[in-house]
């Protein structure tokens, strides 16, 4: 299934979201009873997945307003830094990356992982703030995000999909200049409007996280264009290495990290601009539009 | 004033403390109405002020067990790396640090930024937990914390400590292999038991923050000697820097980074080891003790 967060006449729930119908069952009216929001139906989930049957009543998806589908994790989101060998070359080429010297070691040994404040989350279609007097190199990153399910500390590999809620999509969009210059991501990374999410989570029964085109356009310009197979770290690893450190949570999302064709990768870079259109499809999840504003 | 959060009778609660007399006064009481927790005090803290007269029924502070000062921050804590001279020129020579590549960039131009998961603070006297079969690395970095009242973006300089409502000590706890082989420190930085924080917080009307005594022993061998007057970025420049790219809210922690005499700055370098026992003190706001032991 796919669930989102929306909001219809003032007022936000979840729902469950049929795209090619074009359809949203809010859950509240499905189950009967009320649910918080997304966080609470993660916690939830495997009590009340069974009585999820949409039917009645269904608002258009026309006539709501998507939010992102966490608009505000309980945490910092969980980032992997250059997790494609091909955009670990063009980002250690760029001079922004402080986490490689040479062209030798551009293709990291060990995951990458940093944080993205919580604020920073916004939904399908509101804009990416640009505001040049802060940073004239922002940049847009296409991911698949992962929603953790069951939290724990120490989950292996072999049980790290079992953890796994669901999918969604996560524009990891980033101030190179403050990236390079900070040294430590969490700044550049983090401006509000940063973390574009959505449109939905689709639950980890209807995606095949190891095999999913991901694409991102500029303007209708095609500019990544890969396949999560190609991750360098895939998310049973990225799983059982964070879970090492860090128990996870359920609710955790985890950005898995962006392939080539980012606007650092050309020369010269091509930075967003207010008038952008940042479009991300990801095969089984959705799309996922966001203009750029002047902020 | 100094407020602590305390468990007394099995319900946690804040109160007023005064460390010479032994005494804590709940805040519950002293004001006739309830405190939920130390960021409802933050976040309400200009409306009541005038109304905390500290009198009445006091609690022995040996009668009661503090919790670190906020226990579960709302998002990550704001962590500075590589903020005093010396303690840059010992983290750049131990070979963990890979913010720099030569002995000439081992000082920031730039504050580093990196976060904390909040699930890693604890309070005084609770164990730092060493998790030999994932980490034999685990060092200490005594820090002035800075809790922020008013929170806002573009915060200037010269507004700066208007927006701190306090301070405390922070023990920003590191796993150095994991610090240097991940590149981004989050995943080093927040295991679980990471982050001690405490004993309380001294309001900022009873701190000098640009002259305090910071000290840490380890064993009764003091390791670490310094003062936050020689911070490399001050207060008020990491508050400027940071609310550039990312707005701070009431009851944000800003951990300011530690200066020379971490265990990695000794060869062969003294890390931690079960038994050991951390003890950290900052001039005008007190002592943070916490053992360590096999996790």
């Amino acid at each position: 299934m796919k669930f989102a967060t929306f909001t219809h006449a003032g007022r936000r729930a979840v729902g469950v979201v049929d795209p090619q119908k074009g359809l949203v069952w809010p859950l509240d009216d499905v189950l009967g009873e009320p649910v918080a929001d997304m966080l609470d139906l993660v916690r939830r989930y495997d009590e009340i997945e069974a009585r999820i049957r949409p039917n009645g009543h269904a608002l258009a998806l026309a006539d709501v307003v998507l939010d992102a589908p966490i608009p505000r994790p309980f945490r910092n989101i969980l980032c992997v830094g250059k997790n494609y060998h091909e955009h670990a070359q063009e980002f250690a080429a760029s001079g922004f990356d402080s986490s490689a010297t040479s062209k030798a070691d551009a293709v990291p040994a060990a995951p990458i992982v940093f944080t993205k404040a919580p604020e920073s989350v916004i939904g399908i279609d509101q804009p990416i703030l640009h505001r040049a007097e802060v940073s004239d190199a922002v940049d847009y990153e296409a991911e698949l995000g992962v929603i953790i399910g069951t939290g724990g500390r120490g989950i292996a590999r072999k049980d790290a999909y079992a953890h796994v809620w669901g999918y969604t999509i996560v524009n990891d969009v980033t101030a190179r200049d403050w990236q390079g210059r900070h040294k430590q991501w969490f700044l550049g990374k983090s401006f509000d409007t940063f973390c574009p999410m959505g449109p939905w989570i689709a639950t980890a029964d209807e995606v095949d996280p190891e095999n999913l085109s991901i694409k991102c356009w500029v303007n209708d310009e095609l500019r990544q264009d890969a396949n999560t197979r190609d991750l360098i770290f895939d998310i049973p690893t990225l799983i059982e290495t964070i879970s090492a450190a860090v128990t996870l949570y359920p609710g955790d999302v985890i950005a898995t990290g962006t392939p080539a064709g980012v606007g650092i990768g050309f020369t010269p870079p091509r930075y967003l601009a207010p008038g952008d259109r940042v479009r991300i499809e990801v095969e089984g999840i959705g799309t996922l539009v966001n203009p750029v504003a002047a902020g």
